[in-house]
């Protein structure tokens, strides 16, 4: 039985249903943030992410702090690029927009490689974008919350090796660290960034992210200080790397309800192996898609190989309106998000399949969402054609 | 009965000890941040933080975001201040060093008005600075958590308008909002940047602020665009005037438990009238501060207009250690802080004494805490003179 009330089921791209020792860590007692006990849980929560996010290597950094996704593009653009440098943005939707306005609050010069929607730039296209101009790096968005599509990022992770081994390969992993697969010292990523609400399945209010150590040596290399305060590596650096070893350090107070969920998030992921955790996503993913193609419906991403394992982006009938399909679908107690995608966005909805909802099997989130739609589309007028 | 589990008394200025209630609001099931539900909170929210601040004009504007309390001061310098403008910063502690930090990396020029430790600038001096030079902004620590010195900000906005009418006046109210008397509208304040976790009583990871139609002006008319993407107020702006109106509206995705908390914790302090909730902050004050003279010992804010009501520095006697002393009082179930400003730091210890600790009057924090002190301090070695 769940200690949480009866409510909707929440399978938006985020944030997503959390599991309820996750909550119940959000009320913790009030801790002082520079404490043993706090600290221990914080360091060792810093730990814990090195195992999500596959690296073992020393060098690695991660960064928890708080705030949202969003300011993890601050920690890339204000400690990493310089002002003057350029910046190769792989573009799937929404979301390379906003990092691209995000480098040039900072004053490097990003450039945009855009794709169709539903669809992702190609690795030729990469190939010949850097070999015309040095970058000092390449952004991807790993799963494009906007559109469902997902990037591939071993092969592109080659590419840059072999075509310009100095640029650093930043990945934003908001919508994919926990649901989708990502192994941070055998791709040689430079970067990832992420938040708590979504794969991780801790409450927003967390920016989460991994650096290599040759990023981390590429800011400290800088010429010119940090662009950010608040999101200053020169500033946050000595903090986790004293909480990891265990030692109060201050710079801004951390939010320990915020980390003790977080910790809890971590240590259930983490019980189990993360393959097996890929694979249920996966799994849950292609029941979602199968049904989606059952209904006769399109998604956005196109090409199979394109589609996240955490959400999919579905393409409504020309006679369903997504104001009218929301609401049937939350009487039937399951919420999806509507479309995000400026150019689109009235003509989709995003249904989100991460965390417990897929690995909790005492759950049936899924199912009904599927019934859900299936049901509530035929009651707003559908018939599969 | 408290539904938390026993645990020392959270005594330090910030994170302070949380109501049940609070804590509870943390654990709420996951919502969608565009929801209707959720989007109506967060209205709420804002509207009730006018009413904490004592601003009634339509033109003043809330801001949460999350984040720390010093995501603030982002707030103010990448967004009030542009590169090359001079800004004056009051130094009573730690928190003016680490503004004026934040002012430097936006491309402003802080010049600091430094006071003794334990004390403030004093006005002739501050309007003798107003008029050596042309300030855009005029900063002030309201309450130095580093210190625990009280600033007075009547009669400063007072000396502001008749010297530099034109000079914005910012209050880092972080130590002070909620526990101290702030009357935003009355004494033409421009900007007050706090945080969840001190006087509000929130857990943290919420940077809360307070800006007047003057200040959101001077930022519409900036000749440069905002130093910061995350802490930009044109990227916030129309988030926060969308949710007070109750429309969703997307930016960065906040925290529905954090602010569910909050929303929780402003209702309870809105329920009764504030000037008392300030006026039983100035008792438990007054007593603490008495037992800290009746024990022969000295604050470091030497005046007692200087001396703020939500928290207390106090220097140790000369035998007696930092890490001797709070093991100690640990043990007797209080938690009080060390020093934190860099020059006096193993020198005193920081007894904190906001919200419920000292509003509820179920709470016998306070005084546990003072019976504490003067048996630890015995048992330390320390003897009254």
């Amino acid at each position: 039985m769940s200690s949480q009330p009866p409510h909707p089921a929440l399978l938006i791209p985020g944030p997503i249903e959390f599991d309820d020792a996750v909550l119940q860590s959000m009320s913790h007692y009030s801790e002082s943030h520079v404490g043993p006990a706090f600290v221990s849980t914080f360091g060792d929560t810093l730990s814990m992410l090195r195992k999500l996010f596959q690296t073992s290597h020393a060098s690695s950094q991660p960064f928890v702090i708080s705030g949202s996704g969003t300011l993890g593009w601050d920690l890339v653009a204000a400690n990493l690029a310089e002002p003057g440098d350029d910046v190769l943005v792989l573009h799937t939707g929404y979301f390379a927009d906003s990092f691209a306005d995000c480098f040039e609050t900072y004053g490097s010069r990003p450039t945009q490689l855009k794709a169709p929607i539903g669809s992702r730039p190609q690795l030729p296209e990469i190939e010949k974008a850097l070999k015309e101009k040095k970058y000092k790096l390449l952004t991807v968005t790993h799963v494009d919350t906007s559109t469902g599509v997902l990037s591939e990022l071993k092969g592109l992770s080659e590419l840059v090796r072999r075509v310009s081994p100095e640029t650093l390969l930043i990945v934003d992993g908001v919508c994919s660290v926990g649901s989708e697969e990502i192994e941070f010292d055998k791709w040689q990523l430079d970067g990832v960034i992420t938040a708590s609400q979504k794969g991780i399945g801790c409450p927003a209010g967390l920016s989460i992210s991994m650096f290599s150590g040759r990023a981390i040596e590429t800011f400290k290399n800088r010429k010119t200080p940090p662009g950010s305060y608040f999101a200053s590596m020169k500033n946050w650096l000595p903090i986790m790397q004293n909480y990891e070893a265990k030692k109060p350090s201050y710079f801004a107070t951390p939010s320990p309800q915020l980390i003790h969920a977080l910790n809890t998030s971590l240590t259930q992921i983490l019980s189990k192996p993360l393959s097996e955790r890929f694979a249920i996503h996966r799994e849950a993913s292609q029941k979602v898609k199968k049904a989606v193609t059952d209904l006769g419906l399109r998604q956005l991403a196109s090409d199979s190989a394109d589609q996240a394992n955490g959400m999919t982006a579905i393409y409504l009938p020309e006679n369903v309106k997504v104001p009218e399909l929301l609401p049937n679908l939350f009487k039937k107690g399951v919420v999806f998000a509507g479309g995000l995608h400026k150019d689109i966005a009235a003509k989709y909805i995003r249904f989100g399949h991460m965390g417990v909802s897929v690995t909790d099997s005492n759950r049936d989130d899924i199912d009904r969402a599927i019934k859900a739609l299936e049901t509530g589309l035929s009651e707003v007028g559908y018939q599969k054609a």
